[in-house]
C-alpha cells in the first residue's frame, strides 16, 4: 500500500494510512435529491467509485458511505410546488440517481443512509456540542440551535480561512446569532412546514441542519474516526467546513485526509450553469453517447482538474476507448477471450503494468494512467503485427484490467447492459437451436421439436424467415 | 369509482370509499431485506404494482408507501456470519429487490421508508400506548416494553382469533409478560448487539419490534386514517394483527379494508419452501425466462389463489402472452403502431373493453379480466383476417391499453432498457442447447453432443458447472 493523494486540509499530499490495518473507510457527501442528477452530480460518484476500485485492487477492504441528503428548503418548495409530499420528491430522485450512477457504471456504496433517517444522532450530537460549550439555543428563542464558531479554535482550518473574511452563514434570521458566521445545527419547524418535515427536540419541533447530517451519519457508520472524507470542490466551505468543526468539538477526531473532485464546467469555465446543465443530465447523455464513453470522458482528466463540458469532448473521449477496445477485440479474436479482474477477486500478479499503478498511487493520476493504458494497447497491436502472441497476451490481460480497474470493461458486472455485443453470440445459438429443431423433425421427434419452438417463444424470441436463413426478433 | 375488494378483516367483500376524494392512499408491508427475492416474495409486489395501475386509470391520485424493514434477528444474524456491517447487509438485499422489482416491470413505490429511520416516531408511538395503559415496561426490568393483549378489546378481530386460541408471540422471555401473546414494541439490545443497532430509550437502549415499525411509518406518512392497508397473506397474523391493535389502542383509526395475497406454493401446495426458493430466485427466474412472461405468470390468477411454480406454469403463461403479443404485431404493422395508455396519463374514452373494466372493479378479478384480453385479441385477429381494420384497431387499442393496466405492456416505462441485454436470451439459449445435448447423449449419439460442445466453443463461450447448474462464460 503506497497510495497517496492531494489533501485539501493540509493543502499537500500525504500517504494514505489506514486507521485499521487492511481496511479503509471513506465517507462520500451525497445528493441531495431534489431534481434529476447531470454530469456536474455525477462526476464525484465516478471519481470515487474509480478510488473505491483502485484501493480494493490494492488489497484494501473498503467500505464506502454516501449519504442522500432528503430534506432541505429546496426540496421541501419543489414539492409543495408539484402538490406531492417532500418525501415522495425526495424518493423520486433518490431513485433516479441509482439510475444514473448505474448507467455510468457505478457500484452501489456499501451504505447509503438518509439524513431524514437519523434524527437521535443527531439530536445527540446537538446536545454533545451545547454540554461543551460550542453551540447555544438562539437567543430569539426562535427554536433554532447554532454552532458558535468563535468558541472552536480549529474552525477555518479546512478551508484556510480567517472567520472575519467568510460569508456570513445565511441560513437562519441574524438576530438570534452571537456571530454573523455561526451556523444552524438544528432549525425550528417553519409554520407552514408539512408535519411530516419536523421532529420533537429539546428546543421545540425542527430538523437537522445540513452540515449536521453528515457528522452524525459518518460517525454512526464509520466510527469517530475514520479514514478519508470525500466530496465536490463546492462542498469545502462551507458545508465540509462545519461538519468538520462540529464533529472535531465533539470530541471525534473525525477524516483526514480531505479528497476534493472539481467541477464540470460549460464552455466559458463557469460552474455548470441551470441552463447548460438541462442538456447535461445523465438521462440524456446517456442516450445520446455510449455510457462507456461518458464515463471514459469523465475518468480520463486529473479529478482535481476541471472538465469542460462539450459533445464535441465526449465524441473525443468516445474515439479514445474505441481504440482501446479495437485492441482487445483484435486480440481476443488471435488469442481467445480473457476475463479481466473485477471487483471481489484477488488482483492476479503481473496484473498491471508499472506504469499504471504509480500513476494511480500518486493521488490517482487519471491522465498518466490512460497515457499507460495507450501505451499498453499500441504495444499489444505492434506484438500481434508482429506475430509475437506471448507479448501481446501480456498486454491483452493488463489492458483488460486497467480498464476495470477504471469501471470500463465492457463487460464489467457495474455495467446495466453488458453485452450490446452478445448479439452475434444469440444469432449462433439460435440457429444451433433452429437446427437441432429441423434434425429433431427429420426423426420424427415432432414433441422435441415443439420443445424447442417454445423455448425460443419463451425466451421473447421470434423467428423469421430471411432469404439468407432464418432470424430472430425481441 | 366502483372498485371494490375482498376485506380480509371483514371477511367480505366492500366498496372502497375514499377518504379524501380522488386520492387512495396504501400502506404495503414490504420486504425484510434479509437475503436475495424469490418469486414468492414478489408476488406482492406485482400485485400491489397492477392495483396501484388499475386505481390510477379509474382515476384516482394513489399514494403507495411501502416500507422497507432493514433491521431483525435475521439481519443481524447473517450480517455477523459474513463478516459485514448489519446495514451493509440490509443495504445490498434493498438493492436487490429494487432490481428484482424494476425486471418485473413494478414502478417504484411513492415512499420506501426505512424501519430504522423511524425511531422518534417509534418511541412516540410506545410512550403513547404506555400512557394509555395498553402496553407496559418488561415486569424483569430486561427493558423491553410489551403491548398488553388483554387490555385491547379489538385484540384477534382481524384475523378472527380469540386470544386463548392463538400461537404466544415468541420474541421475548416470556417472564417479563402478563401474558404468554403480549408482543414485543421495544426490545432491548443484547450484550453482542452491534452499537449502531441500537438506540436510546427511556427504557434503556434496545431497537423497535417488527410490528411496531409499520404502525409508525404508515402513521407518519399516510395519517392515522388511511384506506387500504395490504400484504402477504402471511402477515395477517401476527403481524397485521399487531399493528392494527397497537395503531387502534393509540387512538389511530388506522386503515380499513384490509387486503392479503395468496402465496406461491410449490407444486407440493407448500408455501414455497427453502430449497425450491433457490431455483426462484427473481435473479435466476428471469434469466431463464422472459421478464414479461414471469409477471403475466404472476398477473393472471387471481391474486388470493395460490399459484403454484412450476417451469411448465411459466411457460404456459409464456405462450399466452405471445398469443397477445402476435396479435398487437400483426395488427400494428396493418394499421400502424398505437401507443397505449401509461402511468401519469388520463384515460381515453373506449379505452378498454367493459368486461375488462368489470372484472378488474370486482376484486381485482384478473382471471376474468385476462379472459377478456384474450378474447379482445381474439376479435381482432377474426377483424384483421375479415379487412375490416376500424374494429380491429379498437381491438388493438383495447388490448394493448389491458396490458397497460397489467403492466405487461412490452415498451411500459417500467421494464429497463426493453430490449438492450441480451444476457438473459443467452442464458437460455444456452441452456436449451446443453439440454439437447444431454437428449443427444441419452440417446448415443455422442457424434451430435460432441457437436454442439463445438457450437459453443465456436461462439467464444465456455460452460462451468455451478451449484445451480451450468454457466457459461464468454
Amino acid at each position: 500500500m503506497s497510495f497517496s493523494l492531494h489533501d485539501s486540509a493540509l493543502g499537500r499530499q500525504v500517504d494514505l494510512v489506514p486507521l485499521v490495518t487492511g481496511k479503509i473507510s471513506v465517507y462520500c457527501c451525497g445528493l441531495t435529491v431534489q431534481a434529476a442528477p447531470h454530469l456536474g452530480h455525477i462526476r464525484k460518484e465516478v471519481v470515487f467509485d474509480v478510488l473505491r476500485r483502485w484501493l480494493t485492487f490494492s488489497g484494501l477492504e473498503v467500505t464506502l458511505v454516501v449519504n442522500v441528503t432528503d430534506i432541505d428548503d429546496k426540496i421541501l418548495a419543489k414539492a409543495a410546488a408539484e402538490g406531492r409530499p417532500w418525501f415522495a420528491h425526495a424518493y423520486f430522485y433518490e431513485r433516479q440517481l441509482h439510475r444514473a450512477t448505474a448507467a455510468l457504471g457505478c457500484l452501489p456504496p456499501t451504505y447509503e443512509p438518509r439524513a431524514t433517517g437519523h434524527i437521535p444522532e443527531q439530536l445527540e450530537l446537538v446536545q454533545e456540542l451545547i454540554a461543551r460549550g460550542h453551540a447555544y439555543p438562539a437567543a430569539d428563542h426562535s427554536g433554532d440551535v447554532y454552532f458558535d464558531v468563535r468558541s472552536w479554535p480549529g474552525y477555518g482550518q479546512l478551508s484556510h480561512q480567517r472567520i472575519a473574511d467568510m460569508e456570513p452563514a445565511l441560513d437562519a434570521d441574524p438576530r438570534g446569532k452571537r456571530d454573523p458566521h455561526d451556523f444552524a445545527l438544528w432549525k425550528a419547524a417553519k409554520p407552514d412546514d408539512p408535519a411530516t418535515a419536523s421532529w420533537a427536540s429539546p428546543w421545540g419541533r425542527g430538523r437537522p441542519g445540513w452540515h449536521l447530517e453528515c457528522s452524525a451519519m459518518a460517525g454512526k457508520y464509520l466510527g469517530d474516526a475514520f479514514d478519508l472524507h470525500g466530496g465536490g470542490l463546492d462542498l469545502k466551505f462551507p458545508h465540509h467546513e462545519n461538519e468538520r468543526a462540529q464533529s472535531q468539538a465533539a470530541g471525534r477526531p473525525f477524516a483526514h485526509p480531505w479528497m476534493h473532485n472539481a467541477f464540470v464546467t460549460d464552455p466559458s469555465g463557469e460552474k455548470m450553469s441551470k441552463s447548460l446543465a438541462n442538456g447535461m443530465l445523465v438521462s440524456e447523455v446517456v442516450r445520446r453517447f455510449d455510457p462507456r464513453a461518458v464515463r471514459y470522458y469523465l475518468v480520463a482528466p486529473h479529478y482535481r482538474s476541471m472538465v469542460e463540458f462539450s459533445d464535441q469532448a465526449v465524441a473525443t473521449a468516445a474515439a479514445g476507448l474505441a481504440r482501446l477496445d479495437a485492441f482487445v477485440d483484435r486480440a481476443s479474436a488471435r488469442l481467445g477471450a480473457v476475463r479481466p479482474w473485477t471487483m471481489g477477486e484477488a488482483p492476479a500478479p503481473q496484473a498491471l503494468p508499472a506504469g499504471f499503478a504509480r500513476a494511480m498511487d500518486d493521488d490517482l493520476g487519471a491522465p498518466a494512467a490512460i497515457a499507460q493504458l495507450h501505451d499498453s494497447a499500441r504495444a499489444g497491436n505492434r506484438a500481434l503485427d508482429a506475430g509475437d502472441d506471448p507479448t501481446a497476451l501480456t498486454a491483452l490481460v493488463q489492458v483488460q484490467n486497467m480498464l476495470s480497474v477504471l469501471g470500463l470493461w465492457k463487460l464489467d458486472p457495474a455495467w446495466p447492459a453488458a453485452g450490446g455485443d452478445l448479439e452475434p453470440v444469440v444469432d449462433g445459438l439460435v440457429s444451433a437451436l433452429l437446427e437441432q429443431r429441423q434434425a429433431a423433425r427429420a426423426r420424427r421427434d415432432f414433441a422435441a421439436a415443439d420443445q424447442l419452438r417454445d423455448r425460443l417463444t419463451a425466451l421473447g424470441l421470434t423467428i423469421e424467415d430471411a432469404p439468407d436463413g432464418p432470424r430472430w426478433k425481441r
